[in-house]
């Protein structure tokens, strides 16, 4: 793969030398080589005030990628239309609403029927702190944001049909690895490259990281929580019995929920807007609204004389200089449009994810539990139940009983997973889903599902306009199709979660939307500003 | 330990017989055999209303258990006066702000400068959900909650004085450890009862809890961060090298930092009221104000004819029908009163901890490292950093850069831990506190320690009125001196959270209320009402 730096070096010299910045910009774009440090991914391009004067850049899609681009190009001068399909903007970022209907292909409609002030995040519904441009536009535009709880060792968790909480999975997993290990080095079986010193030390750390007892062995500690409650008084604590490493082992819960929360992106804490994930698509919408044209399905886009020209589905068209089409890679394959055979080769090689939710209204019974926020894993097809966070008094609120993922969505000729959790639940009925859910519930809160009410599903394999809910790239992709898509054709320019190496999140269609607004911009500074009509 | 349960039975039927239920129900928590199960330990003692009618409770202090105590009483229509010390009510929970001055034994006075608005939780800073009777009274009171982040993985540790990241001491500690029992598991070393299959899938589960490769070695992920983050386009990430397990094993934070978030009381979620912890207990004080005289100490508890007579330092008294004495133990050494020797005896064994803590105003510095909210540990004898939860926009915050403990409070021929790092950071002046802090912070935000402004610090042992943060309970002393003064002294009773098994937490404080209010339930049951002069 590595070759002569030199060589490099001269050919794009060359290039610089024979098309200036903007030439030099793109061939090292195309070719991979732009790895800017650290702290300069995520700045925003910078484009200098009045640099886009006379030029007209046509957006389609209105969610995050799009936003910001609008946002951003405006700041600079050009002009922009948005086109949205959608009669609301956010893209794959939806907060549902009482009153909103929820369309999905070939399915019948739901209407949402949630008390005024409630939501269902049925895209995006965290925000990590390491996400620091969608924060950056959270703060610049003063949407309230809130900590979204994304742990709680109260949790009960339901694997094998018998539920434990998430303290005794965690802290016993914990403890009984300890425990393991201890055995081993404590037998000096273990051939290291460890000193004496270092093994000594180790085995009392353990101790301690494990809460072992002093002849090495788990018996469990207060951290996988109490059998009795301690008080005032006479009333001492009684700790919970350890579950046994078999039983750790057969449920596999490693795997699943315990790895989950040392994700990158998940780690604590995690926040979100008040009043559901929308609001900072809206925040942003608020500053660019008169560009953005909502209900305007976009049907073909066609390279003309110096500019582009994009047809609508109810029969208009908009011109423009340039496209950036933030659309899906999976509503991009729908559009007419002149495209190299590498693309469309890379745009069929594209698979999108499935991501199913359900969610309720409810009494807060599991406060009652006190479960305040957090996930709940099970084993079972809907993949977990999400506590709500915030509102904390309010006697009522949303449950997200599933949040189920893994295969694919259905493409011609690729195997898609079919046999998956995600895939099987998002082939199941609402009733059917519904009815997984209450039964999961039922385990983790016995007693309390039927006070679920009002629930609502949203698979994004389902949902119009989206058809699947992030691109899923091989590693091996990242060479070859990714990088073909990520890459302008003449004068359209492509952005979107999928153009990231963060998908499926806020961030990810926020920086490629930043990336692909330098391309513009540096094609932008060799281009004449053509007089057009309105 | 174990005496025939017939012969108890016996023997807790012939008092109940000879003194009314009250006779047995005090014999019962004398004995220590009033164990309730779990879910009666959080309840309410549910004292029939009217049922105090014509007693009068004089209670010693204006803390958690005091409060509760008034609240309640007075509920069940008891005459309470409530007898405070200090300016104010809350006792060890202390929220300090502007404008506040700041006392500590042998110290010069400190004023509080910050800004309108801030606060510093001096003491109490924290709710587990599993706190279910202070949570309820925020909740009948309406306290707003908020979260309070007790975890965040962008946290810089500081060890050996070269900071780390949480998610890496975190994560390459899991990583290392499956990396060393995998070793162990791949080379048969270990002997254990495990069966073929169970340990073929703990290898399995064992590289997905720890992050391991292919080969079961351990080569970082993304859960310990990324050298270079991930971006649009052509901007993969670069994952973080793994520390070394020596380099783990010679910081030695496994046993700090990695354990405290998995204590307990420490599990995520957590909570605090907006604008300071005192805010429970002023909304308790709101309901009882009428009940309850500040700066009023108190100097002699006496016993009387059918009652008690409480002196006061101003030269006043009170009398009453009983005392609940809230006081901590080390105050209740200072009253004059008749005590027996026992207890006497169990007053000079009980210890308080040491607890220091240091706060400064300053602009959050730490959010621009993607810190919010959370903990860092440092070997240093501050012990931690702490940074502040909500407010998130405000370009100004409190932040908390010590709080150390660890060792007792100077205790007549009584070994203190001197050598601890608590005791040896309560020892310095206030500047010396300062320096340390600043030191730290500057190693975890290299330039910024400049910033820190307005410090203030407050050591408990320090503290009047408190002389400590909480009773340190050796486990042999629960059957004797924690046993005895959980005793009455006939009509004196005791409370707060040296007297429970949650000790240094407003829960234990509430709950040993509780049992003290059944106890004075029961004898007032069976005592005559007693004309007295108001």
């Amino acid at each position: 793969m590595r070759r002569s730096p030199a060589t490099r070096r001269q050919f794009l010299h060359a290039m610089g030398r024979a098309g200036g910045f903007s030439a030099t910009y793109l061939s090292m774009q195309a070719m991979g080589l732009l790895a800017t440090p650290a702290s300069a991914q995520t700045t925003k391009p910078n484009l200098p005030a009045g640099s886009g004067a006379g030029k007209h850049v046509v957006i389609l899609g209105a969610g995050i990628a799009g936003l910001v681009a609008a946002y951003e190009l405006g700041k600079a001068g050009y002009r922009t239309t948005v086109l949205e399909a959608r009669g609301r903007v956010g893209g794959r970022v939806w907060s549902v609403r009482g009153g909103d209907r929820v369309e999905q292909i070939g399915r019948p409609d739901q209407y949402c029927q949630f008390q005024n002030g409630f939501y269902m995040n049925a895209g995006a519904a965290r925000l990590p702190t390491a996400h620091t441009t969608i924060l950056g536009y959270a703060r610049q535009f003063d949407v309230p944001l809130e900590v979204m709880v994304n742990v709680d060792r109260s949790a009960h968790w339901d694997y094998n049909k018998d539920a434990v909480t998430e303290r005794q999975a965690v802290n016993d997993t914990k403890g009984r690895i300890a425990e393991l290990l201890e055995k081993s080095l404590a037998g000096n079986s273990l051939d290291t490259a460890m000193t004496p010193d270092d093994k000594e030390k180790l085995k009392t750390y353990l101790a301690q990281w494990g809460a072992l007892g002093k002849d090495g062995s788990y018996t469990g500690s207060d951290r996988n929580g109490y059998k009795v409650d301690p008080g005032g008084f006479a009333h001492p604590p009684q700790t919970m019995d350890p579950l046994t490493l078999h039983r750790i082992i057969e449920d596999g819960f490693w795997g699943g929920g315990l790895s989950f929360e040392e994700t990158f992106d998940q780690q604590a804490p995690m926040f979100q807007p008040v009043g559901g994930m929308d609001r900072i698509a809206y925040a942003i919408y608020g500053h660019v609204k008169d560009d953005v044209r909502l209900n305007t399905p976009v049907t073909a886009v066609g390279q003309i004389d110096n500019g582009v020209r994009v047809m609508l589905a109810d029969g208009g068209m908009v011109e423009g200089d340039y496209v950036l089409c933030t659309l899906p890679a999976t509503m991009v394959k729908k559009l007419t449009m002149r495209l190299s055979a590498a693309k469309k080769q890379a745009l069929a090689n594209t698979l999108y994810g499935i991501s199913t939710k359900v969610a309720w209204e409810s009494p807060r019974f599991w406060q009652d539990d006190g479960i305040m926020g957090g996930l709940a894993f099970t084993d079972q097809p809907n993949a977990l139940v999400w506590y709500p966070s915030g509102d904390w008094y309010n006697p009522r609120g949303i449950l997200m009983t599933a949040y189920s993922s893994g295969g694919f969505g259905p493409t011609p000729g690729v195997a898609n997973g079919a046999s998956s959790a995600g895939q099987k639940f998002a082939g199941m009925t609402a009733d059917e889903r519904f009815a997984v859910c209450k039964d999961v519930v039922e385990r983790m809160h016995p007693g309390k599902s039927g006070l679920l009410e009002k629930p609502l599903t949203v698979s994004w394999t389902q949902t119009p306009w989206s058809e699947g809910i992030a691109a899923n790239w091989r590693p091996e992709q990242r060479t070859t199709d990714y990088a073909e898509l990520c890459k302008p054709e003449g004068r359209v320019f492509f952005a979107g979660e999928h153009l990231s190496y963060i998908g499926a999140w806020q961030e990810g269609a926020a920086l490629s939307s930043f990336e692909a607004m330098k391309l513009i911009a540096a094609r932008s500074a060799g281009d004449k500003v053509v007089t057009r009509k309105a």
